[in-house]
């Protein structure tokens, strides 16, 4: 029962569902384990929670 | 100090506090450290960020 | 399909089996999911690598 | 490409950044990797979410 | 920057590899972030530190 | 009872130590909470389990 975390920004209904199917298929086919004992997070973080280069992802892509 | 992590479904109050509860002493009882020493964080995780099987547990909920 | 976590210390593999079944079942019952689809992850960490307090937990043992 | 997760209180945006810059030079210091290769994850925890010493901890938080 | 955690089996360097290459290229496409920014961790969990149904993973891969 | 995971190298003890006093001397510092409640997890993470831009950071390292 392997288990997935995604952190990264909002999707999409129709992007959460080609990651999940990506996710499982790849995950079970290095593993040799059966899709459906993948379980996938999809964990959105907003650019105001996250920090990158020691600052807040939020002013960098504002500057960018 | 141990953690313990439940990614899992929306609770009501009484059921969060039942659970905490629960996994606190659990915990405490096969450790030997005292129950003050525990933290537990209750994720919540929607159906429409979870993948089971390759496919988003919203969908599995509909079908199901 | 929920999942927990725990970090703590190493366990006896009666102690592990003790808390895997205690954990399970306390979720199962505040989630009305069946225990089938609960999935626990024991993460064991060392004193070595904890720090409880702005202190290594590895010296903090020691003292005490 | 060290990561770091805080699991905590929710924080103002001049907070937010203050730790961010904090835990990445820390961080940057300790392991000798440069600054931008950090990623720091702010997870808001609320009291209704968390159980310290098998108690909730908007309860615990209530009583002092 | 977003990151993955994918907690399974031990998996051979080869598998690692496609498994990192697979996550992180479905990631880039289904996020429209480039590929360099994200982080791939591959978290080994042992069957006698899993718990699948309240049952020792270790156990339950005798019994099968 | 905030929680900080550091997902990164292996440190020597006295970096460890360093690294555990700054995160927690800087979370007490934004947050308003006493350093005694802070617990702080280093998971090492070895340059074979971890991938950067999908490639294996082990094979990176070899690279530059």
């Amino acid at each position: 029962m392997p288990t997935i975390f995604f952190y990264g920004p909002r999707l999409e209904k129709e992007k959460k569902k080609e990651l999940i199917r990506a996710f499982t298929s790849a995950a079970s086919a290095a593993t040799g384990i059966r899709e459906e004992a993948f379980v996938v997070y999809l964990m959105e973080t907003a650019p105001e929670q996250v920090g990158v280069g020691g600052e807040l992802l939020e002013e960098k892509l504002k500057e960018s």
